[in-house]
């Protein structure tokens, strides 16, 4: 089995080395507005996981995606991972309502990260179910063998097994709302892939 | 067949009055820091549904709750529905984080406001069914027999035809994440009622 | 020398009693949207010191407003006291942008509260004169004689001494822009109680 | 009479060139968090104008500012503009209590926009007048000869003959304030200049 590989890029100058060697480009949510770099992304012909900015309305995601998808590069994915709000018992507000908001203006694939959305483990298996039951077509989700000893984002980090536990939980929620499961369909990144032609694919589910 | 009455407060010298006619007092989000309103609900002996004002963290629903509970008033139902944000493609951000946040520190029960919380029909089967996914206990959902002529909150009513469907969905949801589905078990207002001694059922989910 | 008093009301079923020994009657930023409230200060002849919510628009305090003048009551005085947004270095956000908007919309008079807008003693003094400088009315400040020994708020009190150095250097910036300074002409409150025609005078300035 | 230049830099790649026309660099408020082009900024020798993120913490602005001060420039000056809130009546909330934090946690200089701050051109003068009695060590103002014609920002521009008078009123508050007004005392601009040997010198305020 060969995994594949998402890689956020920063610089502009380095998005051509980059997309020789990963399968799909991140563009972080403190890059969402940076435009040199979703130029970039663009014309790098691989597909790209836009996430939403901590402080960005769903329509400048949708604005920031036009970006890339003006250099021809149809293959973007965007991520609700999180808004900035007044709370503070999490690290962020994870705003699922970006979700059939964004299904009912765009065709793109829209997946999800609960892991900073939330900030915290305890919760991250909850948004993760809901954010499928709200219609999201992907998860994005920190795995790490040993948490507690992660070099950053260890407190919203599952462990191995407490990310396949998850997956069980995923699959009968993707059942009740008719969709397919991770693993019975294509991954959002998958069909990207396939439709820029990369040669190798990547699955559902875990970053980390 | 009877329907169980919420109703909101909005005066500390109506609740002993309200109190003999409903079977749920409801505290309204603009009145969740109303203290001599949540001292009164408090001593009416009702069931008090307490929703999360819309600039309220989580730490200030829980305390407000106390002012409750501390007269003697073991009954109160919390409702998130959507807190303030810049997002203005929504009414409200629906906070879903706060359900397991909730969960994980107190043993009231939460219920979700999806209505309230999209301000968007289109949005609120979808926010409905994330809801349950997230473990929430129950849902309050608005209803309309005619949306568009509705004096308030018609854009984020279902039509009785709607939320039949919503409820068939929810059903599915409940059971995929292992819980009772309505009208297999008790709602968490019929809880809430048993526990008061209160001599009128309520059901499940509608406020229109 | 007879210092007036401002009291703050909770309750409607208090207001009457209240108006009987105060100058001034003050609705908190908790209550600016509990409606039997506003109804009732409208009610009592007194004039009314209406404090922003901290989650509340600048349209929503203006209609706040609009529940007391309804009343017949036109003597109300706005008060911005600091939002709520993401950032924790300070209690509130005190927005300023507020009292040029707030002048341009109204003939209200509006003042400025930084203690509670900035929750900090040694931002307290910049955040007042600056409120003076973008026009406001008026300011309310706490003073306290031992701020490290205060029950609540000793973080955002002044000390009588740095009160009066404040005095000093508002009254600098009162005269920059075309303004008469505290003393020289009446306070807010002052001329609201002249127009309601109460017995007592009330002065600019501290409240603690 | 020659006119200095800021001009905003966005991509790290362009920072040398631009580094070599310009006398001071900018980092724009959506690139705060820009890391490569911070570090380029830092590079570059020029005084750099670092505007703070619409929805950047106070702490994150001081972060921002190290990556470039740790390249080895110590000439950054800091701009509050705004943040983004639930406040839909301005463009943005301008925080001016991040001027007396920023100035009880750093000596780097701390300048204001009021035109992105407010979005209102109505407004621009008050908040301008409020940002120097705050404390600012400048303001950084939009003037457009024709702002009804302006390609982009004419509702918050000043005409010539409107930013004439406001600077004649600045001149007032800085003085009521014990501060050099502009004209009698070099900018924070002027000052980074000197520091970083440039050849030439730039003045206080406008930007159009």
């Amino acid at each position: 089995v060969r995994l594949p590989v998402v890689s956020e890029i920063l610089d502009p100058g380095d998005v051509e080395m980059s997309a020789g060697y990963v399968d799909c480009l991140q563009v972080g949510a403190r890059s969402m507005q940076n435009f040199p770099l979703l130029r970039a992304a663009g014309r790098s012909g691989r597909p790209v996981l836009l996430k939403r900015g901590n402080s960005a309305s769903i329509e400048e995601l949708l604005l920031a995606a036009e970006y890339i998808l003006l250099e021809g590069n149809p293959n973007v994915i965007l991520c609700e991972r999180g808004i900035r709000t007044f709370e503070t018992a999490t690290r962020n507000t994870l705003d699922l309502n970006a979700v059939p908001v964004l299904k009912g203006r765009t065709h793109l694939p829209v997946i999800v990260d609960p892991s900073h959305g939330t900030g915290r483990r305890e919760a991250v298996a909850a948004m993760a179910k809901a954010a499928v039951a709200a219609g999201a077509d992907g998860l994005m989700v920190e795995v790490h063998p040993d948490p507690q000893r992660a070099l950053s984002d260890g407190d919203q980090s599952l462990t191995p097994a407490g990310f396949r536990q998850l997956m069980e939980a995923v699959r009968k929620i993707a059942r009740a709302v008719g969709r397919k499961a991770p693993g019975e369909d294509a991954s959002p990144f998958e069909k990207a892939r396939r439709n820029s032609a990369a040669r190798r694919g990547v699955g559902w589910g875990a970053a980390g």
